[in-house]
């Protein structure tokens, strides 16, 4: 593995934005040539299958400016510094539906785009939901519908593709795996 | 839907780089108030779920300086101008496995980080793999080992998280269901 190593010569910040930053860094290539890279840096994120007591799916569909469309989506959101994932993943999942949960287990982490961002989602699951007595509590540029679907509904919209991202379709896959491996 | 959109007010072009864009937009929110959004434009890509006639998966691992690691992940590649996924997937699987497919079928296409990015991934399934007489062909910046692994192998590798990004825990996730659906 240590031969495929890239080693750094310079990085320069070009962005630095609320969301993510922007470096270009000049590398020393396995074979000694130079290359450059373009890097983003993400804080990264969770993710929550949540299942309700009767087994649906709490969706969330919101509009993506970097896609110009709408998506459906598990709850998800970004860490904050110094947060643990699992304490982002109960405050997204409150925050984002309105419910709370008993139980939260860990099932997987990916990075979402490795070839030039460094964002690593945490996907949890999470059972025992309770409706919160407070409201959902959105960021103030975050709007967003609730949905609660079957696990049919939601692959019926991973095929007509209103379910449509990395997390979701893993998502959705996840449970299909459990189904077929639990009968 | 329509009352989740937001409105393009201004965009403007931070950085144009070799594999990404850097956009900042300002936006209309759903409720008239102005917000931001950090957009990288990429180009998509492709991913190979590459099975050998003895059912192993074809795996390249490589560095990846966003991550500062190398990982091993299933043959990807961007799509060129122009080209299309199919032949992309064809390239690809080629150029960095030295193998060309008789049978290519596509299995779902994804959106990696649709929070800040429209980088859409296609995935497909090779069958009926040859090894090429040529020597696999990569690009100038381009440093990779081939591996040939089993599906418990890979699953192993997912546990110990050499393999860590998101397209090939679905495409292992997708292997293991195709399994468990045909036992």
């Amino acid at each position: 593995m240590d031969h495929l190593i890239e080693k750094t010569l310079t990085s320069k910040e070009i962005f630095k934005g609320r969301v993510i930053d922007l470096y270009l860094e000049e590398v020393e290539l396995p074979n000694g040539k130079t290359g450059t890279r373009e890097i983003i840096k993400h804080p990264g994120a969770v993710a929550v299958i949540a299942l309700t007591d009767d087994n649906k799916l709490l969706m969330v569909e919101q509009y993506r400016k970097a896609l110009e469309r709408a998506l459906v989506e598990i709850p998800a959101g970004k860490l904050e510094k110094g947060e643990s994932p699992e304490s982002t993943a109960k405050r997204e999942l409150e925050e984002e539906t309105g419910y709370t949960c008993e139980k939260l287990e860990k099932i997987v982490s990916f990075y979402t785009s490795p070839g030039f961002a460094d964002e690593l989602v945490h996907l949890f699951l999470a059972k025992g939901l309770t409706k919160s007595t407070v409201a959902a509590e959105l960021d103030e540029d975050e709007f967003l519908d609730v949905l609660e679907v079957t696990l049919e509904e939601a692959q019926a919209m991973v095929e007509d593709e209103r379910i449509y991202d990395a997390k979701t379709v893993y998502a959705v896959q996840y449970l299909q795996l459990q189904q077929a491996l639990h009968k």
